[in-house]
């Protein structure tokens, strides 16, 4: 061992690097998606060792981040980030703040220059302590490489915790800044390491989460009620005052209403049986996970439209509400509910309460809020006081205003509302959207409807920014390729442009990417800004390039769509590629904003005029 | 003033960000660049209001950020960027880490929800205190709008604070983040202000640099020298044991090496006189502002090349070395001097010093130190030690060096070399280039030569990136037009890729971008990465766009040249364009990398293997 000491240093950068991976890979990284970089070579060399890694190279930090954060969405896996040292990582904020708020897994691993180097004045070498501040869940430095064989138990060990914190309870970002001293490359050949004959050498063993359902304890006579999770390591403890006032909430009529969240079946079900056992309407916000799929329940998609008639809106208007997941993207459904007093259902550490109406917040699953609710009504079948109406009402709102959505639809003009329809009818089962902030992602949420098969919805609401979504989308594809499922784009041209970078990596995806070209940040025309002096150039910022030519530039097809017919072409075109085929590029879609503008107006008056939706 | 309590919440909003903006226009700030956004409007709203306020809306936050690093290094005052809240700013997190390492004053106007909505999952909202950790020189939140004369004042007394603090003694980034209270848009027109008619209430004002030199206290007989900066606030109290340790470290032969660095005339001609007190030869970077600038005294431009010859390194090597300003971008010369005792001046808080060689550093400008070498020369007249021989080997070396370079140029194929000479013989006075970085800053630092006639050169050598390189170049231009000096740019293609989306910036540039084609991160096949697995995937990474279509989408000229007549014509014809014309566009040099390659090593073999350059 103390060989190295004189040794090749090159080889102990390489080693030291290649524990780390090993560590990673058994917290269950298999993507390093990584920029170029000298700094950075000691860890590529020791990936390029890990036959588990799938090394992705992405010349732009930013773009390499986003992509990133697709993939661990996609995948639900954490992806692993690599880049040199300077400026390269900064460029990875604002993907790194979207993993933290949206509780996406991501190793962020920047190389450095080590300790003796460091505010120095070296080249290329800021103080990269602590980079991104509040926004990743740890942050380690391990120093430089160093030798035998405690020192590679540490690093490895470091790559287990990394990738484990990542994971959860609370899952977002972990960084972990890493010095190395040159030379950076071996020199020749590297000696063989006692280390390496021995990969199954024991580490530190974290419990893995077991495959079905724990029995819960045998609960001790008493107040206090403890639940335990099935699946998760997700222990809730109540004591009676506690109980008393979640049982004192849920009382009357009520309703759920689900945030954009990521969620799997056994919670989606969850999340149906508190709706039969507390008889309550669930409103589904179309990033929530359970407006998309079968097996509905008490399920609501038009609330956005339907609460924009005052006598329903009132008749409708809840005692309680239960709330799981993000802030919905509705506003009109936040205005509504403002007020309203509820519980919050989240396990992670997150409080999304911004109308400060929160009495209770349950830091749980789905899964153990069904155990809690179960145990409830099977001691004073608490809601019975909601009564059939209740649902009946919510059903027949939901219903009639769905039918008037369909004949608004069928008899208007071209504009997104046609799109959004015609694009959730023919996007096959096990497929993914990804969804742009701003206007899309309202305009999905006004004309999707329910959908009864399943459809995964993607987009970013953790910053809610409208960046790095063209990158994001080639990861979500990255991911999806894996199980056999695409993923479509749905953007604004501002977002577009935004992350026009991003087009470099669409050369592999197989989905298409609908740009929704209505000449800028048409969101500003909703809203209040819209008239104010210099609006055009200082709101609406519309951008002067043209698609076509930009597409040749990166080798993409380009499709462009000013009708129904047109889009339903191009895109039965893009869905009918195989496997083998080449990338499905750009569909641009031409918008009349003005004209959209006024019949998203036109639909919304109609709705606030309507007779009542609900059962006189 | 009770009136705002009930009064107009969107005027209140507004008038105290017009407040802000008088205190940052009395500050010095006249440009304020923005990206298009929600919770900003009472900032745009405020701005639109001041007329000596230049408003320059750029959608991508990234792109913004590196406009007003490059429009603020342009112009030497401080540039105001404003965005929205969540992950908007932190698309400026790499150029404001450029900004603060390369002392570039910012000011960083961040919009927020008001601190009842933060970490409540409100839309957007994320937490933005301190954000850029330690890469700003100030961080302020004033809390939202506030009723009053005396919260008036307070406003606008940050807004001057904030920009005069940006401008030194340590120049940097100032980050105010600035919480707004909903509606952000006034209801109706607002009414008159008490404030309003009184322009010229008086806030605390700060003292200015004053025009011209300021006489030096006169000494009290004793130990201790007090030397005041002639223009700056820049005071350096020396006490005996370290005038003894400067006086013992500058004996014998030295030289003066000037790395990266912002300068202006009088510290220049300072330069100049400390070198001719001294018997030094001046080691000029191409960043450093003394290469290319008449009145030049002892003036070194060829180290990179004649230090490679063993026998004229050895004699050359000084006694000590005199640094001023950062790390020079030359490895061969940081090797050379490794184990050189140095004295270190920088004003700012850096200590630039990767070698640990140095024994002194003087908190100082050029012309303090120009001050103390005078006052220690008159009594002792240190360096007579030197010698004449120790100049004219250096001007000896420099001069065969600089025949040999140009007698190679003459009869090699083309390559980089031939072009850097044809650009700086014909870039004309009071023009400016721009140099990414890489291999094209190295490669100016290897064949430019020095030059008489002014030329400003710019590059980013703070982080050293390669980022934000177009949207550099088209804010360095948007300052220049001011002075009537446009600036070049010479950009790799990765450079160029990696800042694709800066292309939109590019219609109001007369300039032309030259962009070095040859295939990739082509630095790797110079370093000891070249060769290894993977190499061309995960280091070189070259990409596949092509740039005639990428122009025409952005509407910009594209012209290619392959040698030395066509980009001689192409740079002619770019420069004959008058005021009136369009934008220059690009000019795309396609290079032969493995020519370049081998002719580049040619060169330096030669160099290496040659009799030595210094008088025998």
């Amino acid at each position: 061992m103390t060989a190295h000491l004189h040794g090749d240093q090159g080889c102990l950068n390489r080693q030291w690097s290649q524990s780390l991976f090993e560590g990673l890979i058994h917290g269950g990284v298999r993507d390093l998606v990584l920029s170029p970089g000298s700094r950075s070579t000691p860890l590529v060399l020791g990936a390029l060792n890990c036959p588990e890694l799938r090394l992705r190279p992405i010349l732009d930090e930013r773009s390499a981040a986003f992509y990133a954060l697709g993939l661990a969405a996609a995948t639900q896996r954490p992806v692993a980030l690599l880049c040199t040292s300077g400026s390269a990582p900064a460029h990875w904020f604002p993907a790194v703040m979207e993993a933290f708020e949206s509780a996406v897994p991501l190793l962020l691993l920047t190389a450095d220059r080590p300790p003796e180097l460091r505010a120095w004045g070296a080249n290329q070498t800021v103080d990269q302590q602590r980079l991104f501040g509040r926004f990743v869940i740890e942050f380690h430095d391990p120093g430089p490489a160093r030798v035998g064989t405690e020192a590679r138990r540490a690093i490895r060990a470091l790559g287990v915790r990394a990738a484990w914190v990542s994971r959860g309870p609370r899952p977002g970002p972990v960084h972990l800044n890493l010095p190395f001293r040159e030379p950076l490359v071996p020199k020749g050949p590297c000696p063989p390491e006692p280390w390496e004959p021995h990969p199954d050498q024991p580490i530190a063993d974290r419990p893995r989460p077991p495959g079905g359902p724990v029995e819960n304890a045998p609960q001790a006579p008493g107040e206090t009620i403890r639940i335990q999770a099935p699946w998760f390591f997700d222990n809730v403890v109540l004591e009676p005052d506690q109980i008393a006032a979640i049982r004192s909430l849920l009382t009357g009529p009520g309703v759920i209403c689900c945030g954009p969240m990521r969620i799997g079946q056994s919670a989606m079900q969850a999340i149906w049986d508190c709706a039969r056992l507390l008889g309550a309407p669930v409103l589904t916000d179309p990033l929530c996970g359970l407006r998309f799929t079968p097996r509905a329940c008490n399920r609501v998609a038009r609330y956005d439209s339907l609460l924009r008639n005052p006598a329903t809106a009132q008749r409708l208007r809840p005692r309680w509400v239960l709330k799981i997941g993000r802030t919905p993207v509705s506003k009109t459904l936040q205005n509504w509910l403002r007020g309203v007093p509820s519980l919050l259902v989240d396990p992670s550490e997150h409080w999304f309460d911004p109308d400060h109406d929160v009495r209770i917040r349950l830091g749980a699953h789905p899964e153990t809020l069904l155990n809690i609710l179960t145990r409830l009504t099977a001691e004073d079948h608490t809601n019975d006081s909601a009564g059939q109406g209740w649902l009946a009402d919510w059903a027949q709102a939901e219903q009639t205003v769905d039918a008037l959505a369909r004949d608004f639809l069928a008899t208007s003009r071209w504009f997104e509302g046609q799109l959004i329809t015609h694009l959730l009818a023919r996007i096959p089962p096990g497929e993914g959207l990804f969804c742009a902030n701003s206007l899309p992602i309202r305009q999905l949420d006004c004309w999707s409807g329910q959908r009864d098969t399943p459809l995964a919805c993607f987009g970013h609401r953790g910053a809610s920014g409208i960046d790095g979504q063209l990158s994001t989308f080639a990861g979500l594809n990255a991911g999806g390729s894996e199980t056999g499922g695409g993923v479509i784009g749905l953007l604004g041209d501002l977002s577009f442009m935004h992350d026009v970078g991003g087009l470099t990596l669409l050369d592999a995806v197989k989905r298409p990417c609908i740009v929704l070209n209505n000449g800028g940040g048409r969101i500003f025309d909703y809203l209040p800004q819209h008239g104010l002096p210099d609006f055009e150039r200082l709101w609406r910022t519309p951008s002067r390039v043209t698609l076509a030519p930009l597409a040749q530039a990166f080798a993409l097809p380009h499709r462009v769509v000013e009708d129904a017919p047109g889009f339903s072409q191009a895109l039965d075109e893009c869905l009918a590629l195989g496997p083998a085929g080449g990338a499905s590029g750009l569909i641009e879609v031409r918008i009349d904003a003005e004209r959209s503008l006024k019949l998203h107006r036109a639909f919304w008056h109609g709705m606030s005029e309507s007779t009542p939706f609900h059962v006189q």
